[in-house]
């Protein structure tokens, strides 16, 4: 049990309007900022502390003393635009914001819930003007903004944040080079230069180089300042501000997890043996306390120190991590062990990452075969063209990223070295609806539909660790063609067992639990859970559910599908994936392929609209697929004839 | 009628066993090589001479000096890798394969025809490394073969030929930064600098700044020379051997279209007031005759001084361009008028480019309304976040490329806008099967699955110039959605028409042609062509088959869909695109959300496989989507049940 508190926003005024200089108040402020994002954070249980504490002073800077948007509100035309590039960051924003009274106080603390605040950037919060999460696309936003308001004749600057390691991704070169020749001038770029990316050094990770003289050379006027100092941050603004033939980047020097001391570059780092720990996800309750007591004593003796009466913390909630009721089984350390153990026996197989090794566990085999494994950073589409090369030059690639990042964003270049028909294989990790919490950028809900029309390209997604290490084996060992594996990154919510004389077979998958009015098929061990717990709570209501396992997502054997289906009347299909474009689709051409729809009645279930940010369970309720849900709503649909 | 003429490979050995040096040798070569890929692309009907022109001294030189494929032949490990990253000057590098015999003389003059030479560059091609034609995928896969080639311990460089205007691309500054880092120092890029890209300068269209200052800033070794002078060439190349610590760039300066005076830059850019007419399509007959005799004239004299006895030039064939059958309708022109008249009424419309305004026919809105056009260069991720941007600011954007690019390269952009629920616009032109003569990198043939997955995203493509207006006029003044229109670039193989009294309307498409047996539903010109001639076809034989223009490839209205099924006991669905994630999913889908698959069989027809190069008709039938081929294929199927 811990307690989660919060500084109220008349703090925030007290401050704001005692006897300080602006640069005694803005530290104030941003360490109150701090406090209130850690108590968020940890209450939502994830988030990225030690990014968004390293940007708090530049965003205090611009919302509290810069920017316009106080003073003309939210919806002005001329007011000046923030645009969250890395959008990882936006615990910070959102403290920032509620400060300032533009996201009520209950919101806050409705971090990554549904009808709160996303976990990454959107609209449809108050004071945020693009949607992030995805990295690099900020410099180009701000474009539109910035040729609205010049050629729309209106006022106010486009500031935009991005991070250092996002400065990998190709479309920020892109920008640059496009906003310098369409004299973008009211652009400000700023980057957030805390040299870490996800858990190591950017240096380490890819290296920018000169980044001043790199960024320069692209046609910008390029500043430096500590990220710390408001001073200096007021004073580089300032400098840009004088320069009005140009774009402007301003590189803010800072720390990642600034404040906190043992979330410190480089100090946390080092205890860390090389790694930093405090990227993403909620402290532990230990270290939640230490860091909040860390940043109150300083506040304490700064309000003290001041002469400011003492600051007042309200009590939000006593907060004790409810048991999740998951297993723990998690599928992608399956595959983790299992890539392991294909890299002893395949020389040729070579392990890509863009920079979510440990996310993905390939950092097992990082250090394994070191000299079979290619960090590239977070450059998609680079990642994927050079996998092309090396499976031209007769090795295995197999690429590991994010399913939103690598099956959209590299997408033209996986066809165009699926039209090479040499082999490869894509892992999308973290794929599905869950988790839920860091919002629509995250959720892989369209990747299946952005691989089906590359005819030699296997899909699939395993249900449990041991399926995992078949399907992987299969494709690494059998599969002639190209691979897709989809992977859920969460702990599996049940164990779904496959029976000991399960055999992975092409085309087939396997019955989990009989029935014989219906039959569902699913895959992964979110939806087959929900699947199983609607055919539990059918069974209550003499309803017989079967329940069936497909990791294969675009390939059947269809005798075998007619003998699954058998004498169901019904046949449904369960997609942790919009409903569109996922094994619905197949399933149904199967089925209308195999003559099973003369008699039978086939509806596809999955995701109709995007997908919402918040709890696992509120979420799949939210879109009717949570097991309760699909159980009223097949119970329903059953009496039917179609 | 002209005359078709080739240097038979006997005359390139003649040149290089004679006493000249080797600048000598090379030049005449060079030349020859240019001789014959004019007189390849006049037989094909198309591809780019201007930039094979400008590529070819390089070519030449690598290929007959520098590199070690001709001793060690192409599968040798060791071997020298040459990746044509830009790709469409890939004629140049069939001209001098052919010449050093790697690709047999008669292959050359079936450039662009069916089993012939792709249109870009394919693997399946005999001493082709990669594939390309989508820009700035080279230096990427560079990275693979030189990763193979120093981690396997294998010989030989890696050699990667871009454009200038491909510099456009971030994927281009992902690699460069990612290979320095990765120490992959036996990449050799090389830049054709000819300063000009699609039709414009690259300093018109975006300017690439200092080209060596922005180089160099990423780490590389970069030098540069003059791409014409094989001494200069040499040397360059030797200055960049030398340097062991970091990958390299040459710059190569050159001129597109040199060899034939009037292609020429600056002047053929100067006569074509500001455009430069010879980038892409094969020369009139006129042209072609005086590039030619330039040419030819040139060699002559070039041996006569040399003391050779003259050059002995074969006829390949006299070539009459067959009239192709096609109408004078060209859909895209009709969405270039509509745009127009809807810039007029909508001060709000913005139209964005990706250095392809002429194809996509949008060079007279730009000069109509130049302050809102936006040109933003090869950048399809950073124009459609600009758009997304632009339509946060109260905009309605309107963003054009080829469908390939647009739909697959910026996916990841579009889905990110498409969560912040505005309305945008996309053109995917170049859309489908035909033309088939550019290759795959350049069929759109996955841009619906691409966009299916979009909840709030409307799919359409016209089948005549009068329904573009229809859906562009739809698409702008009424859908509150995003939409996406796919365009055929081609002229129309027959003018498909509409009855003076059709309207167009939500989810519903119009009988172009009535019968009873079996029903075909199908959209754009290319595909309604196809199945009219099938009906026409079927009618002999006393089958019945109804052809309808369904112009929504996402959204039906399910009562009309039901009314126009009626008696017919067969349904097809014939797709321009893959046969997976297109009109015949969704509207199998529909047709079982109907009901109407109790009694009915529904059969997918579209592409199998990756579209392959070759003229329309031949391509059409190799997939079997020709309307005798689908006529024959419907015959059989139609006594079925299912």
């Amino acid at each position: 049990m811990v307690k989660i508190r919060a500084i109220p926003r008349r703090e925030f005024d007290r401050v704001e309007k005692s006897h300080l200089n602006e640069s005694q108040k803005l530290r104030l402020i941003a360490d109150m900022c701090r406090y209130n994002a850690l108590n968020a954070v940890k209450k939502a249980g994830s988030g990225h502390l030690g990014t968004s504490f390293s940007v708090m002073d530049i965003l205090v800077y611009l919302y509290f003393s810069k920017m316009n948007i106080r003073r003309l509100g939210l919806e002005h035309p001329d007011r000046d635009i923030y645009l969250p590039s890395k959008g990882h960051d936006v615990p910070a924003q959102y403290a920032v914001l509620s400060a300032l009274g533009f996201i009520p106080p209950e919101k806050l603390f409705k971090l990554r819930k549904l009808g709160g605040l996303d976990g990454h950037p959107d609209v449809r919060v108050q004071g945020i003007e693009m949607n992030s999460g995805s990295l690099g696309m900020g410099v180009s936003k701000a474009k539109g903004f910035a040729w609205a308001k010049s050629r729309g004749g209106r006022g106010g600057r486009v500031y935009v944040l991005t991070g250092d390691g996002e400065l990998q991704e190709g479309q920020i070169y892109e920008a640059l080079q496009t906003a310098v020749h369409q004299r973008l001038n009211n652009i400000q770029v700023i980057i957030d230069h805390n040299m870490v990316q996800s858990d190591k050094p950017v240096d380490k990770i890819i290296d920018l180089g000169d980044l001043k003289k790199k960024l320069e050379s692209f046609g910008f006027y390029v500043d430096e300042c500590d990220g710390h100092d408001f001073v200096k941050i007021k004073a580089a603004l300032e400098r840009c501000d004088a320069v009005s033939d140009k774009p402007k980047i301003l590189i803010a020097n800072t720390v990642k997890g600034k404040g906190v001391s043992f979330m410190e570059h480089p100090q946390a780092l080092k205890e860390g043996c090389g790694t930093y720990r405090w990227h993403a996800g909620a402290p532990d309750d230990e270290s939640f306390v230490k860091a909040s007591e860390e940043i109150q004593s300083r506040l304490n003796s700064m309000f003290a120190s001041a002469k400011l009466s003492p600051l007042r913390i309200e009590l939000v909630e006593d907060f004790l991590k409810k048991p999740s009721g998951v297993t723990s089984e998690r599928i992608v350390e399956a595959y983790g062990k299992a890539l392991l153990d294909a890299g002893k026996r395949r020389k040729d197989l070579v392990v890509l990452d863009a920079d979510l090794a440990c996310d993905c566990q390939i950092r097992q085999f990082e250090l394994e075969f070191p000299d079979r494994f290619i960090e590239n950073g977070i450059a998609e589409q680079d990642v994927v063209s050079m996998a092309g090369g090396l499976a031209l030059s007769g090795f295995l690639p197999v690429v590991n990223s994010f399913s939103t990042f690598l099956a959209a964003r590299a997408n033209e270049q996986i066809y165009a070295n699926a039209t090479e028909k040499t082999k490869i294989i894509y892992v999308c990790h973290l794929a599905g609806l869950i988790p839920a919490g860091p919002g629509r950028s995250h959720q892989g809900v369209r990747d299946i539909s952005l691989f089906q029309a590359l005819p030699n390209m296997l899909i699939f997604e395993p249900c449990n660790s041991a399926e995992a290490k078949m399907v992987l084996d299969y494709c690494v060992d059998v599969a002639q063609e190209s691979c897709m594996i989809r992977l859920v990154i969460s702990p599996s919510p049940r164990l779904i067992e496959l029976s000991s004389d399960y055999v992975f077979s092409f085309g087939r998958g396997a019955v989990l639990r009989d029935g014989r009015d219906a039959v569902i098929f699913s895959y992964g061990p979110v939806m087959l859970h929900e699947a199983l717990t609607a055919s539990e709570l059918l069974e209550k209501e003499d309803v017989s559910l079967k329940v069936v396992n497909m990791p294969w997502l675009n390939r059947i054997d269809l005798d075998w599908f007619t003998g699954v289906v058998d004498v169901c009347s019904h046949i449904f299909s369960l997609d942790n994936h919009m409903v569109s474009g996922g094994l619905g689709d197949f399933l149904l051409d199967s089925a209308n392929k195999a003559g099973l729809l003369r008699d039978k009645c086939f509806v596809k279930l999955g995701l109709e609209d995007y997908p919402e940010c918040g709890m696992p369970q509120e979420v799949l309720r939210h879109h009717g697929l949570d097991g309760a849900s699909l159980a009223s709503k097949i119970k329903e649909i059953l009496p039917s004839k179609c």
